[in-house]
């Protein structure tokens, strides 16, 4: 079942708008897409744009009658198929159905109608993932596959199943996810964050989802909305938190209204792509964005280059655009109950736009979290989009979280490098000090491993230790850690380093016949069950830690290859120990004695064991030790 | 001639203090070191403390009469061969001179005469070097040998000139300096920033002066005090600015006080090295001056442990040595006319002390310029030294200045690796664009190299194109370059890398006998005079370039191995394209159209060729070409 009765009418609107072309007279409701096509009472904003979308519905005038809904002004496009409407609905709205009528110059009127919704939950209800949490971050096309029968979906542009293709689709949806939920929060996990579901009908790698063709429509292959409603209503049980992937930055080249734009400047370089021309991809020089320095045609470049040939730069700029992509948003906030955002591309479209979608956001979701994807290991950067930074231009960015791609780096390249004064475990500690240019480093995404990235296996060169040493890091630091699908149980792209499609590989188990089961733990290694229950141990504890949550931070610089890291809040201590001596050593804990610990019985966070923090702790091996108090 | 007679007496009084400890009841005036040895009338800051060292002197009481100066109060030491005197110097005080008189419990009065002289010149007048500025660096003992007298000084602990020795003394001294002014000041250098110059009265190795024996003595194989006045009398002439190299960490294991501290805690760690323990180096973990993070144990180390064994660390919260730092700074300013301060080792001493040190400072001279040595590639270190920094936890520096080392790094790794979208020059053009976190980047120091770092000319593995790029790039950017002396002539260190003995090689030309001499451009090779030439012209063109002192500043994203910078004020444009490619290449001129330069003439600031600004530039080698509109 859909949610809106409309909103099946204009599915597939495709091939409608084929046949719109030819039959343009033949104009009814059944034709007209409005987005968003509902809407809720009890905002914040009393503002609703609709974007109106029907043969000649641009010569029309729309009429309403509802108590409370008043229409401010009407836009007509370049597109004479295009009507905009600027709605208020005030304070006394009720939710209810109510028709708009849109009115001809010459013959029958049109009649839409449109609901608005009472919300489920109050404003503050929906809380965003925070440093509580621990974030398990899936390409759904790639854990499991539930559901085969919306494998292929004839009527779609990419018609074939073939997981011998790393880039094709694999048939993972859903109800791959909902089968799962259990797995994944025994797991320890909190959030999940699945890559874009929403229908990306292009011809080829639509598996990714990130070249959306329609931003309210949930892809067919991975399953219906009913189905996305189904997971967050799942998950929500389960206390776990549904994160969107949204992409404000483009849209696939076979968005549906990509044969009728609204208007001239609908994308960057449209006249361009009208015209066939060469379309000049973004620069990339993702710096611009902060360079006082930066020239006015690399800011242009920037920002109104394409990401690909193969996905339409949007123009934010367009007060249109703008509208509908917030709106867009804050519906599957409303529709998905979501538990926050993840923005993809997030440094490409004008900023000063992401600033007011962020900001309208959080004005209606004051305890909602959004984190943009910034892909650079300069912590300025880091730093410069999180809110509440005193940035010198004044600029604030209302995203609540970062991604730390400077510390990513740092562990990988600490655990890769000789143990030195200058090399190794200090690249960590000195990563780590950085954390007092950031205004709230606890909303920061820590993150082994994603989607874009190689598998933190292959990047430790496939070793075990190091992997658990890294991972026990992220998950107590002051952060919010996020794994990769399968990082618990090492899967690993080590063949083809930087291939996308072997990243993405298929989570086993998730198939039929899979000879491997992840879920059960059939058929795994012993290196691989070791780490599952690592992630699992370690995840489980910190779900409850108010020490790891929010708790005061120490650490101690290395010192003969030892580097350890300490969370502390009331009577509960978490003693991380790095050790890359590979013989035993006698660590003396007089240098430690700040922690208060002496004497104490603490426990091995992994094995349960009780530990002595006595004036010495013999380290037997290389490796991680997790102690606590509790 | 010294400007005080009681300095004098109270030179070489290493050998003085012995035989005191012997005759001690021989007390007189002679023997009385007061520091500072005279002050002036006219500060914002009215106390001044005196610190008088003589036998018993803590027993006396000391008495003045002198209108306006008054005795707010005294301080007996530890040590009863110490009196501190806190001076009331109120703005009815006159200069001239007055006594002293310390009256002991018997016996007779011990007189001493002190000096308030009246200051040279306003406050305001002390203008410290600014982004108007190019600063050459010297250590002197390595530039020139200007008095061959002084070479050996039989009563000091390093009695032999051995030009040899890398690490022993080599006879340049500041009459070497003073007589080579006009080569400095002809290759456009507007500041002179001379290694410290202070008595370094250590065993070995004191050619480097930075483990001070007197902070109020010039080194007398250096010269006098007078060459050192008539040094900044002779730059002052010539429109040069001197800066002083300060040392507020440590002292020299050799300094006088140390067979006779004042207090218990004049040194850090000063229990372990009376009772000859083992003293701890500091950790030298720098960012546990920022790191929220950092354990107590781990900043204590830092601050408190020596630099190395032969530097007692002094500790600076013992507020006696933290106004003796203080004043002696001030006294250096105004006895020297300093155009400005350069702090070693600056993250070493207490922060806070720092802050108030260089506040003080800035205080009595507003236009004033303070640097900080910083040795950290991290620019948020950069960034929180500098006056003016928004630090979250409200950290204030004072600090005008600080060191781009990791712009320096930036520059040396971009032309050292291959050119491509993200290797190259892009490196440079990264790096600046962090300059939106610097309150005032042009304040910051830029250089190719200095006394620590290997020659910039070996850096950049003897390339010379890339060392006039690197040089070109310096010269241009929104910074204070400073270079070593030597690098303008490809001065080198490549057969024994990071040595630092060799780094300070001598100046050819400052031996009598050299063969080679750079002063006169005798026996230069064509690359060392080529470079010298290009040094001169750049510099010299800088010195009067309001567009590089404070114009705007413009770069465009590296594009098949071309970056290009300008700098822009009024109708002065100067324009530095920075070319990999080893072919010829046409550069298409119209990306660059928001210069404003098209169909105009410029100048070749090198060969002062014109160059017309037309559709296509012709670059026919690599390298780097410095247009000007001028």
């Amino acid at each position: 079942m859909q949610i809106n009765g409309n909103y099946i009418k204009c599915c597939k609107q495709r091939l409608v708008l084929g046949l719109l072309i030819v039959f343009s007279l033949a104009l009814n409701a059944q034709t007209i897409r409005v987005d968003p096509s509902n809407w809720w009472v009890g905002f914040q904003n009393p503002e609703l744009q609709l974007l109106v979308h029907a043969p000649k519905i641009g010569e029309t005038t729309p009429k309403i009658n509802y108590e409370g809904v008043s229409i401010k002004k009407t836009h007509q496009a370049h597109s004479s198929n295009y009507l905009f409407i600027d709605l208020e609905i005030d304070k006394s709205a009720k939710a209810g159905q109510f028709e708009i009528v849109f009115k001809p110059k010459k013959g029958k009127n049109i009649v839409y109608t449109y609901e608005l919704k009472s919300r489920d939950k109050s404003a503050e209800a929906y809380v965003g993932f925070n440093s509580s949490d621990a974030i398990y971050l899936i390409t759904p096309d790639r854990f499991a596959n539930g559901d085969t029968s919306n494998d292929v979906v004839k009527s779609m542009n990419e018609k074939v199943l073939d997981r011998k293709n790393d880039y094709g689709r694999h048939g993972g949806d859903i109800r791959g996810i909902i089968n799962n939920l259990d797995y994944i929060h025994g797991l320890g996990f909190t959030a999940i964050w699945p890559t874009p579901m929403l229908t990306n009908d292009m011809p080829s790698s639509s598996y990714h989802g990130y070249a959306m063709t329609d931003f309210y429509q949930v892809d067919p292959r991975f399953g219906t909305l009913d189905e996305y409603i189904e997971l967050s209503q799942e998950m929500n049980e389960r206390g776990l938190k549904l994160i969107m992937d949204m992409v404000a930055n483009h849209c696939g080249s076979e968005h549906w209204w990509m044969k009728d734009l609204p208007f001239e400047d609908w994308l960057n370089q449209q006249k361009t792509f009208e015209n066939k021309g060469e379309l000049k991809n973004s620069n990339h020089r993702r710096t611009t964005n902060q360079d006082v320095y930066a020239s006015k045609i690399d800011k242009k470049e920037m920002t109104e280059g394409w990401f690909v040939p193969s996905m339409p730069d949007l123009n934010q700029k367009n007060p249109f655009m703008a509208k509908y992509i917030i709106q867009n948003n804050i519906w599957w906030i409303e529709t998905l109950s979501l538990g926050g955002i993840r923005q993809d591309t997030y440094p490409y479209p004008d900023k000063y736009f992401m600033s007011d979608w962020a900001g309208a956001i959080m004005t209606e979701y004051p305890n909602f979290s959004i984190v943009g994807e910034e892909w650079s290991v300069n912590p300025l950067l880091v730093r410069y989009w999180q809110t509440g930074t005193p940035n010198k231009e004044g600029y604030e960015s209302h995203l609540t979280s970062t991604m730390d791609f400077p510390m990513q780096e740092n562990i990988v390249k600490a655990l890769n490098e000789k143990e030195d004064w200058g090399t190794g475990l200090v690249k960590m500690y000195e990563g780590l000090a950085d954390d007092f240019v950031y205004t709230k480093p606890e909303s920061i995404l820590i993150f082994p491993d994603n989607h874009d990235m190689d598998r933190i296996f292959t990047q430790l060169k496939e070793d075990v230790t190091h992997t658990k040493m890294a991972l026990s890091y992220m998950f107590l630091m002051p952060r919010i850690p996020q794994l990769y699908y399968g990082t618990e149980i090492l899967m690993q792209n080590t063949a083809k380093p930087h291939d996308h499609g072997l990243i993405r590989t298929d989570f086993p188990g998730g198939w039929e016949g899979d000879a491997v089961n992840a879920f059960s733990g059939h058929g795994l290694s012993k290196d691989q069950a070791s780490m599952q229950d690592f992630v699992q141990k370690v995840l489980n504890y910190r779900k409850d830690s108010k020490a790891i949550h929010e708790g005061e931070t120490i650490h101690f610089a290395p010192e003969n290859g030892v580097y350890v890291l300490a969370r502390i809040a009331g009577d509960e201590t978490v003693v991380l120990v790095l050790n890359r001596n590979e013989a035993a050593i006698d660590l003396d804990l007089s240098h430690y004695k700040e922690l208060g610990l002496e004497g104490k019985s603490l426990k091995n966070m992994i094995s349960g064991a009780p530990v002595k923090w006595g004036s010495h702790l013999k380290l037997s091996e290389k490796g991680m030790l997790l102690l606590t108090s509790k």
